[in-house]
């Protein structure tokens, strides 16, 4: 018989995302994960797609236990991605977690996407609290995607994190193309692409007459690397990109140290 | 007589902020760029502390001319201080700015607080649109904080990136302690410190006996370093840090590439 202190103890995983507790998409990832360790799921409780690293503090912040899948402690949160990890750290979890994912989105977070992206913030932020963490998006908006090649690399690239550690201050944004795992072509470790929202303003009259804005937009790049995540998803590839929460610009320290002010 | 087209054109300068129109930190910034250039203020209608790089796009948006600053275009805007700066590029101005000033933010952004300061997300949102963009910041919540250190350093900043130009991709995060101008110590250029808050949740019970959340925190560092904008504020200086947006981990591509997935 074995006794419970010789048992290992099994990884404890949180799960959040950004487009609800509802969303098919961290349904999947709950699958992806199932097999690798022990579950907590903390997400809001609507969609926070866009919220970016947005934290709630001009308004207090709700919490309230969820049956959303069975045998998995659950809980849904009033606030932003961000704000769904701090409260499963800080208030809900007695011990850290051995690993953070995000997701699964329903649409890419490539390229500058990264910084609007609620799915990924919550992954920087693990990242801030040391804690290996990886966001996945798939390359599909439609609510009732196909995640089964999402869940497939998922469940691969958490395995390997758990198995090899991240670097601290570091995590992985992961985006997977649309498609069956027979159509894509594998994984590549990429950068982020450089790229921006050719945004434009849907101007429309309220039924008072007075006029109101729908952020529309279209992305733009001029970025033609073959090493870029936008790339790899444009050949059917896996992306992957370390990423980290030091945004400081290294190489212009010297530079600026030239300068006249 | 001096005809239009041989005067000089005036640089056209972009305010924002993510304290509101309301604050005395963004008029004291209107005042700190009188000198530099035509100016066109656009802010939030209401405090978007902590909104990070949010976007709406979950709801519509309203823009408001506003009369806050005589003699000054200006709007308010019903959204973030990112959706102000896209309102501003792709609905309001006729040409793209020289420079986009954002701030003087209530409170440092110092270290991560990058991440979720509106204020600095709107510089980097100018930096994704290769305008040249500085967040400003003073080391005081106070609502009527004394802002004649930090006029005097955001045009003396200001009118060096004019000058100098920065590059595509990078936009600068300011800090000013508090105090006047005569007891700070210079400018130091400097990294994005190591830091995390250690937050904590004050847990309440409403009227009806629900509990509710409000986001505490202190915030937590072992970076020592002597070269970081935490450094700086704490021995005196005006901290400059260039910020970009690429969020790559480039040193750890290849060896991720390593990993057996």
């Amino acid at each position: 018989m074995c006794s419970e202190k010789f048992m290992p103890k099994r990884p404890l995983i949180l799960i959040t995302n950004d487009d609800s507790i509802a969303a098919k998409g961290i349904a999947s990832l709950v699958e992806a994960m199932k097999p690798l360790g022990d579950i907590l799921v903390v997400a809001p409780d609507k969609p926070q797609s866009g919220m970016g690293h947005a934290i709630t503090i001009h308004s207090p912040l709700r919490l309230y236990a969820s049956n959303q899948f069975s045998g998995i402690d659950s809980y849904t949160c009033s606030g932003t991605p961000v704000d769904c990890v701090k409260l499963a750290i800080y208030e809900i979890l007695k011990r850290r977690p051995d690993l953070l994912v995000s997701g699964i989105n329903h649409g890419t977070n490539a390229s500058t996407n990264v910084l609007y992206s609620g799915t990924m913030s919550a992954a920087v932020e693990g990242a801030i609290e040391s804690i290996p963490s990886i966001g996945f998006s798939l390359q599909s908006h439609d609510a009732d995607a196909d995640f089964d090649a999402s869940v497939h690399f998922a469940t691969k690239i958490a395995r390997s994190v758990l198995k090899n550690k991240l670097q601290a201050g570091v995590c992985l944004n992961v985006n997977i193309p649309k498609g069956k795992i027979s159509d894509l072509a594998g994984m590549k470790i990429c950068r982020q692409g450089r790229a921006f929202w050719e945004d434009s303003f849907d101007k429309r009259k309220d039924p008072s007459g007075a006029d109101y804005y729908w952020l529309t937009g279209k992305f733009e790049t001029s970025d033609k690397g073959e090493d870029t995540d936008m790339w790899a998803l444009e050949n059917n590839y896996v992306s992957v990109v370390p990423t980290q929460f030091d945004m400081t610009a290294h190489h212009l320290i010297s530079q600026l140290n030239e300068w006249e002010f």
